[in-house]
């Protein structure tokens, strides 16, 4: 399969492309670096990527930004980080990808934790991790020509220790193998409009 | 108790208003229509809405705006409607109402049923849905002077039959006594950071 990986230097994406890089001829994308540049945040740089890349048969999005703070702290520039990028983002690699997708394609996108083992200051991600459930639930049902869509909604990974950990007290750590895998049962199975959690 | 409630002049607003008035003093806010203006997709129109109010126990929110479309023939813009008003403008109505509610006091916000059943065309009533979820999740663990915070999620009331039964297609439809109930355990009950199901 050929696979468009959507944020694949950081921590999440790198977990998915240690493991479909086995079996797959993956194209990372990123801001900076990776064989595509794409921006998640804006539109037309999406369009421009799946230009460049052309035919597909997956998008594997592991991109998003949002801001933590403490519930008071949040302005409205603060909380919308998460729903312009992460949510709005990553729903646009979907919008745009779908004319393009082959048949019997598949988007699998990345949440998190948060919205069901919630953490202080972590109200943004958590918002922005509903509403990629909700989106992939309502959109699965719309699907044509065979393809899916679903969430890898992960706990805090061990790669991601140093930089997250202390958002994350007493949760359980997943290692980026179990991730990976997450991501292989929503490209090479069958699954669709499911929330696929890790830990 | 005095309740601010948003979006009043609406189905779901009148079912939370008949149970509610019963026991409470009710301020009702709309853009057009109540006893205060408020337009919930403008922060600083909310601020001015609260000033005017002054104290209160409880703010009970059933507005929020959607667009509704298959999902291939979503815009930008047309997606984030929902993402704008029905979640950005319910979660500024807590950030804003944070600073001024009452000790002990609540907000409920209001979802709806398409994240857990969902139609064709409801993709982003879906997405804003699960957005609103997770944000109570998140937020009502970071609440201080017995704050609570929880979100009503009814399934297609009997009294939009008209307006939105097309889109609903084998939905059982819910009484709006049932949806009044819901609110009133929110608001009146001790339940925090949940989703509130009617149907």
């Amino acid at each position: 399969m050929k696979i468009i990986l959507v944020g694949a230097s950081g921590d999440v994406g790198r977990a998915a492309y240690s493991e479909l890089s086995k079996r797959h001829d993956i194209v990372r994308a990123g801001r900076s670096t990776g064989d595509v540049s794409v921006d998640i945040g804006d539109r037309q740089s999406i369009g421009a990527m799946y230009d460049a890349v052309g035919t597909f048969d997956a998008v594997v999005s592991t991109a998003g930004n949002v801001h933590f703070a403490p519930l008071a702290e949040y302005t409205e520039a603060t909380f919308r980080v998460g729903l312009d990028n992460k949510v709005m983002g990553q729903i646009n690699l979907v919008l745009e990808g779908l004319k393009r997708i082959s048949d019997h394609g598949s988007f699998t996108l990345t949440s998190g934790v948060l919205d069901r083992d919630p953490v202080v200051s972590g109200t943004s991600a958590a918002t922005a991790n509903g509403a990629l459930a909700g989106f992939v639930t309502g959109a699965a049902i719309e699907q044509q020509r065979g393809i899916r869509i679903n969430v890898v909604s992960p706990g805090l990974l061990e790669a991601s220790e140093a930089r997250y950990g202390a958002f994350f007290p007493g949760h359980e750590r997943v290692s980026s193998e179990k991730v990976g895998r997450a991501f292989a049962k929503c490209v090479e199975g069958a699954v669709t409009g499911q929330v696929v959690t890790v830990g």
